[in-house]
């Protein structure tokens, strides 16, 4: 049975500044776990209300890794998690290795920009759509949401532990530019993204909802692109038109 | 200032059963209250916490209408809504109207069906991309959250004042293919959408991200269609499909 310490300890990874402080983060249920155990991320420790939780696919590679296990009443498993219906399991992933530190490294022929997208179903939806297509490099704007926040976890669904992550201002993508990469800024009254040609290497750069594209961002751009619409309605969600864009781009490349 | 009584009424509107029985509903935030007003939507009161909240432009157009303006305090106004930063300002929405009763009057070039879509925040982004997209009729499965969910309303961003409803069980599609419908169901391996040649008319079916395509729905299909992914990550969100196979359908239309 997990001590108090422990469990006050883990719970306080329901917040940002002590996912900070102890470089660590919560992930809930077996499913999640398993992507974390396939991509090799390091995991501290797994907290059940039971072992029944755990399938024994599960429970086999846990022992393989020799990752401890504890476990947890119903009800102080509850503060190890923020959602509705907990699933009974939670794992603490250090959060080291998520960031490179450079962003000149990047060969990836498709990446994406996120620019202060700070809603975390949103943040988490685009990193899900980014593993679809089989992106490798994101590189995120200072202002958005952190990653190990509980629901962009939940949302991107395994895709956190696929992905490399750095963190750039909007004015390092002219080092990128220089090394052949073409910035596709999406915002509204853009050129049809459906015409856009074809390129090798391409940015695509999402920008907050509220917001949209500010003009830094457009000043770098090579071409502002849009989700031709019908003009019935006002907006796209972001993660719907990052969705449609990485669909378009991804044919191209 | 609002009764006890009312605001009682009033609040109870945050649950189904409630809307069920007023046949009313709440929207919050003076850009929907215009969006609303805009579609000719009958709006029983506004409830505001001040006049003050509201534009000139708003308080103006209300007049017009008669619409009843009640203010409450800012601690009561808490209980007529669900959101953590409330907006100062909600209307109560007669809900009348907004279904058709029969599907066999549909004409439209492309409609979506929506089949055991349950989340109410991909419900509501998936009408606010239809919104985008000029759709005119969405014809929801019976098992489908209820569209008058404060979440579902938030998340669809004006779409809901725009788009006939209709519900319908499956096999009530056979009525339109009969008419000349092609049905076009989203399911993990089928065609690629890219692929798919134009019809004029055409009925997209979007399924529960859990369940997927039952087999049901696949017996009625033309053909079923796939978002065609890097094999990397195991699936896209419910709405962020529903959105590339629009963008990819509505081009072809």
């Amino acid at each position: 049975m997990i001590s108090e310490a422990a469990l006050k300890r883990y719970s306080s990874l329901l917040h940002k500044k002590h996912r900070e402080e102890e470089k660590a983060f919560i992930i809930e249920g077996e499913k999640l776990i398993l992507e974390a155990l396939e991509s090799g991320k390091n995991i501290e420790v797994i907290i059940a209300i039971s072992e029944n939780v755990a399938s024994e696919n599960l429970l086999t590679r846990l022992q393989k890794k020799s990752v401890r296990f504890e476990s947890c009443t119903a009800s102080r498993f509850k503060k190890l998690t923020d959602t509705v219906h907990p699933q009974g399991i939670i794992a603490v992933v250090s959060s080291a290795g998520y960031f490179k530190p450079e962003t000149a490294a990047i060969s990836s022929p498709l990446v994406l920009y996120l620019n202060n997208i700070n809603d975390p179903g949103n943040m988490g939806t685009i990193l899900r759509t980014a593993g679809w297509f089989g992106l490798e490099d994101i590189i995120l704007s200072p202002e958005c949401v952190e990653i190990f926040n509980p629901k962009v976890v939940r949302s991107a669904m395994g895709a956190i532990f696929k992905l490399n992550f750095y963190v750039e201002i909007p004015e390092k993508l002219k080092a990128l530019k220089k090394k052949g990469y073409k910035i596709l800024v999406s915002d509204m009254d853009g050129d049809d993204a459906g015409e856009i040609e074809s390129a090798n290497k391409t940015i695509l750069v999402m920008n907050n909802e509220a917001h949209g594209a500010d003009t830094e961002i457009k000043s770098i751009a090579d071409s502002i692109i849009s989700v031709p619409g019908s003009g019935k309605a006002e907006s796209l969600n972001v993660a719907v038109s990052a969705g449609i864009l990485l669909y378009e781009l991804s044919r191209k490349i």
